[in-house]
């Protein structure tokens, strides 16, 4: 399996988690097949679509290449039939899902610094990519965006952004620093989930 | 009258329509005259800025060409003063927003697949083209988006949107062939809306 | 200092208070120190990224020059710090905010009509590089967006951009009449706000 094709395969597997986690939402909010397939395609790759748009990449890759598509749509569909499956499985998602945030925000940031976004813009187009379409996802349902209330979860993004744009300037932008450099985030995050830390809110 | 000219009225009196369910849903929340007019914009025009901002045509056509512009303005401000004429009229209503949609999405995708989106993605520009207005002017107004909760409505739009596409590889799309597929959308929408058709929602 | 230097301060003070607005919104729906800096980020320059987007200027301002994004985010951590001062000078805020509305009112217009835009979509990109980034910072915080709904603020802008775009036909875009532009647009808004002025709603 060549570097290109691995990249796919785990793009295909976060756009299919990030997936589930809107058709969840859909199917909580009591939308229609539709709606949920709607949801879920927003959440896997309204991220992706924001970066393209910001970066000049158009048409973006979720309009570009049917695979993205139909991956999203069909985890859709499926969760609009198991999704009492997905709620027995909730511990398996979050870990793949913080295994998606790691590798969206790796891939965002160094398409944005391969596109000649300079890098602090490059780290907030890699954040977005990975959080977009999650805030797309609450706002179509209604809901006041979790990541903006709770949790360590774009900061890990972010933070990894970082990383991501000091191994790019050192060139060391290979299959394993940027592994690690995934890895990383998705470890902070689980290890957030796992000792419960979260961002301070303002005093009243 | 040309075939290009003909497109033009067509295309306005779709913008008008959708103009006037946007200022209605402006009404209905208490907005003032802008806000009203704003809405009106959104629903009108909002699906066509997200294709034209998704295949890279900029400056979108509603910035481009005023008479886009001031015909949902238009449309807009009519609704503020008749608002009660067009709740009478609603019958009406639903049939112009039907041909609208059929409009929309035959435009939307062939403009799509011009642009060299490849099938599957222009099939979903051209139903984003045709429903993103209404998404845009649902959350404006504080909703969840109605089409992803109920009834037939982007589904009837995908569906012709394929059929264009069809129509598109085996070089049909002189007058005839489009017209008939945005016919066909319309169509399906108005069945659908007759006999009461919607989507299946989740089991919970 | 030179025209571009004076230019860019004024851009960044008009930064930093459209983000406190953001922030302070975000304080008072108890998001945590991420989203209060989201939202701030997003009421600052979520219209002059829409600006960039619709022209086609990419990668947008607000992440090609690091200036932006940093002035957005410090502005917004203090207000998280010092929200209680911030509610003491509201009459500042107040008039910073009409500063900025006529600021980025002035150069949305000239950027776009810079970049092709023809005169009537150029006033509306205009207004929504000024009123875009309240919009989106009320969406994102799960209200119906403040200038949808009262008072004279949209309304300046556009009848500002109206100025420019006249301005700009009679060559006249040295500083000191574009000054002008932005001064009267200030000065309308904030005379909105003193004399109570705000725009009709249609009787039920």
């Amino acid at each position: 399996m060549t570097g290109g094709y691995l990249l796919l395969v785990a793009d295909l597997i976060g756009v299919a988690v990030f997936a589930a986690s809107g058709a969840s939402a859909g199917v909580a909010k009591r939308l229609d097949l539709f709606g949920v397939a709607f949801a879920g395609f927003t959440a896997a790759l309204g991220g992706g679509i924001m970066r393209d748009v910001v970066i000049g990449a158009v048409p973006p890759l979720a309009f570009a290449d049917w695979r993205y598509a139909v991956t999203a749509v069909a985890a859709s569909v499926a969760v609009f039939w198991l999704h009492p499956a997905l709620h027995r499985m909730r511990r398996v998602v979050l870990v793949l899902d913080a295994a998606g945030l790691g590798l969206f925000t790796v891939t965002g940031t160094l398409k944005a610094l391969d596109a000649g976004v300079p890098a602090v813009g490059a780290c907030l187009v890699g954040m977005l990519t990975a959080i977009g379409g999650g805030l797309a996802r609450d706002l179509l349902t209604g809901e006041i965006p979790a990541v903006l209330q709770r949790e360590i979860y774009a900061m890990a993004a972010l933070l990894g952004a970082v990383l991501v744009a000091v191994l790019h300037r050192l060139s060391l932008t290979g299959l394993v620093p940027l592994t690690i450099a995934a890895t990383l985030i998705t470890g902070v995050r689980l290890l957030a989930l796992y000792r419960r830390w979260s961002a301070p809110v303002a005093v009243p």
